[in-house]
C-alpha cells in the first residue's frame, strides 16, 4: 500500500499485526477511528494498555482476573467441592454463559499434545493437583475438547487423582437442534453407547 | 459474555466497537495481545493515539497527511497540470498503487447523493474550484464510482469548470482477465460504444 502519511501507516501496521486482520481491513478500521472523536481512540488505547499491564492470572484457577484471585474463586457462594477443568479462559466464559455450573474452574492453558511438544509440565496441571490436596473437592469435571489430545489429558489427570475424588467427563452426543443424518459417525455411535434412561432425562 | 475481569471486558468492548468486529473476534484479538510482550500493546496504543491526534487533512487536496501539505502535493516532480478527483483517500492509495498517474489528487470525501442528503456543499468541491483558479491545471480526471451518484457528481463538477480545462473520466469497460459472458450488460454495452482504435491501444 502507498501511504501518504507515516502515522497512518503505523496505525494500519498495528492493526494488521493482529491475527486474521489483513491490511485492507486494518486500513478500514483506522479510517473509521480517524472519523470518530479523539476521545474514542484515547479510550481504546487506554483499555489496551491497562488490560495488558494489569490483568493477572488468578493464582488459584489461572483464569484471567483483575485481582490475585478471580471473582469466581473468591465467590463463597460457588460450590467449592467441584472443579471443572478446561483448556482456556474462553471455555470458562462459554460454560459460565450456560448458567449450568456453580462450582470452580481450573484453566489448563491447553491440552497434552506430544506432537506439538506440549507435556503435562507445560500446562497448569501440578497446580490442579495442589489445589485438590488443599481443598475438599469431591468431583473433577473434565470439560476439554473431544480430541485425541483431550482424551490423553483426561487420562493423565484422572490417573493421578486419588479414588476419593470422582472424575467425570462432560456428556458427548448429538447437538440439540442437530439432525441425526448430519452427525458424524463417532459422535452418533457414542451417543448410542452412552444412551441415558429417558426417565432420568425427564427428571433433569 | 461473562467476563471474570473488568479490564478484559473493557478491552473487548473497545475492539467490538469497531465496524465488522464481533465480540467473539474482539475477545480473540485481546487474548492474542495479552499473550504478546507488553511492548506490543504499548506500540499499538501509541500508534492509535498518535494517528488520531496528529494526522491532518492536506490543506490542498484533503488527503490524509502528517503535515499541512501532503507528500503528493508537496512533491515538485508531480505533474501540476493534472488533478485526479476521487471520493476517498482509499481511492488515492489504489491509484497510487498502479503507478500510472503522476499528477495531483483532490479528495471529495464522498459523492453527491440527494437521497442521503449529501449536496455539493457537504463535499470538498468549492476547494477544488479554488485550486483550479490558483493553479495552471489543464485536465481534471474524474475517478469516482460508476454509479448514479458518481455520474451526478461528475456532471455537477464538469458544469462548473470553464472550457479552458479539459474534464475526462476514467475508462469503463470489461476488466482485464474477466470473461465477457460474466460482464454486466451496462458495462459490456458501454465498452462497445466506447471502443478504442486498436492501433491506439498498441501505442499505449
Amino acid at each position: 500500500m502507498n501511504f501518504s502519511s507515516k502515522l497512518l501507516e503505523d496505525a494500519v501496521d498495528a492493526f494488521a499485526s493482529l491475527p486474521g486482520v489483513g491490511r485492507k481491513s486494518a486500513l478500514r478500521l483506522v479510517l473509521y477511528l480517524l472519523k470518530q472523536d479523539k476521545e474514542k481512540s484515547a479510550i481504546f488505547a487506554n483499555a489496551l494498555i491497562k488490560s495488558r499491564n494489569e490483568i493477572k492470572e488468578c493464582k488459584k484457577c489461572h483464569n484471567l482476573s483483575d485481582d490475585d484471585i478471580c471473582t469466581i474463586c473468591a465467590n463463597p457462594v460457588r460450590n467449592q467441592q467441584m472443579i471443572c477443568v478446561v483448556e482456556s479462559i474462553r471455555d470458562v466464559m462459554a460454560i459460565e454463559e450456560t448458567g449450568q455450573f456453580k462450582g470452580l474452574y481450573h484453566v489448563l492453558g491447553g491440552v497434552i499434545s506430544p506432537i506439538d511438544g506440549v507435556g503435562p509440565q507445560d500446562l497448569n496441571i501440578s497446580t490442579l493437583f495442589g489445589r485438590l490436596k488443599e481443598m475438599e473437592c469431591k468431583e473433577v469435571i473434565m470439560a476439554v475438547s473431544p480430541t485425541i489430545e483431550g482424551e490423553t489429558t483426561i487420562y493423565y489427570i484422572s490417573k493421578n487423582i486419588g479414588p476419593e475424588i470422582e472424575v467425570s467427563v462432560i456428556a458427548r452426543g448429538v447437538s440439540f437442534g442437530g439432525e441425526l443424518e448430519y452427525a458424524d459417525e463417532v459422535t452418533l455411535g457414542r451417543s448410542i453407547v452412552s444412551r441415558t434412561p429417558y426417565n432420568k432425562v425427564i427428571q433433569d
